[in-house]
């Protein structure tokens, strides 16, 4: 049985998705979609042979030839539409950030526990990264000891104009956020950021790079590079320290080339590049949750999480200094 | 619009094609399963809801609600069930070999001639390999010159018992003749075999490792070793030499790990490891094609020539010589 | 002509050192030893034909037959030994650290400017590592880009139970803040100290590993990690962040193995292993400076700035806060 | 006490080795040169201080202040040198090759078996690389079961244009051709020659590249691919496989350099750049052998061995047949 997906929001990630659903995965179809932009809803669905547009989000939520939702519209839209779907019952993937407060990932887990039953999937997709796996299994499975440090790079080649110091935060270092506490199992407690020498390339007013640092509640502490214009490539590493060895993603290039007195292999050019299989990876696994009616993926609390740290490490860009996270105790709801 | 599949041949290859199909892959479904086992037939049969089992190949073929046809059967009923989907005018997907004589894909081809439109695809999963194909992307776009040498490594962990030094040949190696076919878009025109030391793990009258030498029209020479009882891993390994540089397959470990006083990743298991987003990739490919009424993966052309070459170094082996193949010219129908 | 060398303290180090001058590198000899183990003393001047031994470093640095000194005894008799080879216009090579503590090493400094040349060369053998040396070159050379960042690691298989937190800073980090001067050509500012989670394996009172954070004049700012009971080996790593690109320290084994479902590299066993061939260059270096008169290794200044540096992380150490680094002008004297 | 030795030929190899005796290695100085350019010999010696010229060989190796003598002279004058070192019982180093035929090679050993004691060493210095000296500790030590076969590469940017075929097998593959008897401790029995398609920067006449097939006694059979316009850079590969795993040249850059698109390091410009350290490690060797009165080196019989095998070679490249190599028992004197 094929999952109907009714789709909000059908900028460039929304139809990235729709062709994933369309054209890549198994188990579902695209059966509904709505923007805000109703002549780019309506393009977009010409494309989709039974598919219907619907001028709101509620009325998408509502119809019933949508047995579940995928939320790609802008931030503050988020809140109430996942809580719209909610609160139809049907299961609905939401891209990140949940929400863009704290209050708001709130008040969305409020309505989940209200419901009674997971419904909500957060679209964090590096824990569907092959190195990502890896690196989690060797961390299981291989010996390591006990993780005490880890060291990561976050790199783009460039950023667009109104890209902010804030959204580095928000928007990049979020993704190591979620992987650190699904890597290790466990809450970040604390955030500091450092900011070094800024480069030449960065737009006026913005801090790039930054360092961020974490620390997790067992005390690993996270170190983690974000550099927005690095120009050479679209470049995310990792190296997990533990007691007796560690365990770093590595390079990701298919082959190796000897030219011109060098030898070496590409850096991906941008996300899509190095994430691609990530993507297709989440949003199947979203699928087949959905078809089987359980919940696997990233949670709402999840989603609250990040925000909470986030919120954190938006006060230690500001004020300089660490910065406590203050965080409630997980709802046994939310327990695995 | 989902391609209806029926699937001949339910063994080890065939459940996987299915459970690709079915749990993988976009745009087809399982519709009819025939194996020479009846009963196992049945047993996956049951899994598939809506899926019928037919007692013969033909009685499939014949299937109204069959749209193209699996072939994983064994190599000797390949011709007959590849013919007869031709004559069915339904396209066909059939494992390696196409057919286990030239003689058998001589008549494959003459029906498809006869049919007037390709309808059979052959299973060279390779072609879809990521690795290969940015080989392949590299000799066509890195500025190495044309191409000169090519070194390739074959190795598996083990074999059965039943495996014979003909078979190293026929079905190891004949991934490297369609790759190097592929490759350099030229045909090969002779074969030698090396018999180098043997390994003490091989089987009693195995001559394992093998190195098979091609040459093709235009003068690349390749050496290939096949290493069937390696040992270590399953390990595929390639560079092509050209007169400016030379590109290579990389290591396909997502990891590094650090760990008693070493450092670096893991070999792939077995072929699956290796493969498996190779497999998926050509089953799509072959899907779309279907749906779209085209064909575009290796072709029986294909089949053929890796049969004219295998048969050389089958020959070379028995003799010790050099051979050349005597290959006909490509028919106009399989120019690309 | 060959520098007749004077070794004060003829423990491993100093016993490593003549081994060096007298199987490895040309130009130099040993002609008299010191040890306030004069037993000792006497039994390295016996392998080592025409050497003497001297009841005090004085009558080391007197004697008529010994060119240059090379001070190889414990920190708190650097200063004495290498004012007194000023004194007597010897040029002298001293392990690192220079002295103690800033103020001895400001008190060297004062006799050197006083005597009006150049006579001190600090052992901070990693200025000779063709992987630094190529990290340097890259920064100069490879269009990287002004520097903005650092990542280090230095690890070390394990500590002696002796090795005290304060030693993390003073005897294994002093590496990285020499070289970190050295690479970018500007002082390092401030200092600051992160503390992880203890790794099980250090003995009870050590803070292992540490995080050491060191900000330069221009900004560049530099994470250091300090693991010295890492286990699996000793392994010594950097990456340069620039504007637009990074240089990292390659991996050191020279083959690489595939085995048992791995391939990979060894790592170091320990500092002996991995910088060998820098403490040759290093000394060889130093033996064609005072055969020629001239001096071109690490100064006193870089003991000195070194010392300072040192001073400031042990005081971010015990206090847990960012602590600016208090240094004077560079004098005209130690101009490059 | 330090080696007096005697240079004979002080072209370019030969200077270079007088630069490594004076500035680089310990335990010998140059007393005296020789040159059939006489005007040549006088400058190079005008550098000297202490050193003199000899108008012949002869006189130079009669010299009392010489204690050894090293042969850098043209082949065709190796004979007569090395046999009137041998007959001053003087130990001798001599360049590879030792003599241009093995009759020549032959009555070198006569002498030297006559003089009774081993007095030559033949320039074979990648014995003395890291690289190769890990792979054969590796096939030692490692488990990597009994070896089967080995994969060689010898790429060199760019030949000049008197460069010959011929030499490809007697100046280029002689390398591989002692580094295979080395490392394995056994005899080549065969040789074959393969003759792949020409690159286009190949002078007129000159067939490049070529595959060199090697077969020891004990049946491990080498591919050694000579390729000597490569033009991307000098490159040397090799890779041994057992029966268990297998030990492969490890890349040689000091970092890694992430840019434009691309990670990676640096390939040699050309053979000095690769090998220097070996040519160090084996001129001391040579001294500390002479010193001591021992001989550890490759020998007189190493270098008749691999003329045996060149000249199996260069009849292969004639022919096109595989070739037996015709060998002698190796004399007893030469047992190790």
């Amino acid at each position: 049985m094929s999952v109907r997906v009714g789709v909000i929001g059908v900028g460039m990630i929304g139809q990235d998705h729709i062709r994933r659903i369309t054209q890549v995965l198994t188990g579902g179809s695209v059966t509904a979609v709505n923007d805000v932009d109703a002549a780019r809803a309506g393009q977009v669905a010409a494309g989709l042979p039974g598919a219907v547009t619907h001028p709101t989000a509620q009325e998408l939520i509502a119809d019933g030839n949508v047995d579940a939702v995928l939320v790609a519209s802008w931030g503050p839209a988020h809140e109430e539409q996942v809580v719209a779907a909610i609160a139809a019952g049907k299961p609905v993937f939401c891209e990140k950030p949940l929400a863009p407060s704290r209050d708001a990932c709130q008040r969305i887990m409020d309505a989940e526990m209200a419901a009674g039953r997971r419904l909500v999937q957060v679209g964090f997709m590096r824990r569907y990264d092959a190195g990502y796996r890896a690196m989690k299994a060797a961390l299981d499975d291989a010996g390591l000891g006990a993780p005490l440090l880890m060291h990561c790079a976050h790199r783009n080649p460039s950023v667009p104009d109104y890209f902010t110091t804030d959204m580095i935060i928000s928007d990049s270092s979020v993704h190591e956020i979620d992987i650190v506490r699904w890597l290790f199992g466990e809450e970040i407690v604390a955030a500091s950021v450092l900011t070094p020498r800024r480069t030449g390339r960065a737009p006026d007013g913005l801090q790039d790079p930054l360092i961020l640092l974490l620390e997790t509640a067992g005390g690993v502490l996270v170190d983690d590079e974000l550099f927005l214009n690095a120009h050479y490539g679209y470049d995310v590493r990792g190296e997990v320290v533990g007691e007796t060895g560690t365990v770093a993603l590595a390079d990701v290039s298919e082959v190796t080339v000897r030219s011109e007195h060098l030898h070496g292999g590409r850096v991906p050019v941008d996300w899509r590049d190095r994430f691609i299989r990530a993507y297709d990876a989440e949003l199947q696994d979203w699928l087949n949750a959905v078809a089987a009616g359980t919940s696997t993926g990233p949670s709402a609390w999840d989603g609250y999480a990040a925000a909470a740290v986030t919120d954190a490490a938006l006060e230690a860009l500001r004020t300089g200094q660490r910065t406590a996270v203050s965080m409630p105790e997980r709802p046994e709801f939310y327990a695995k």
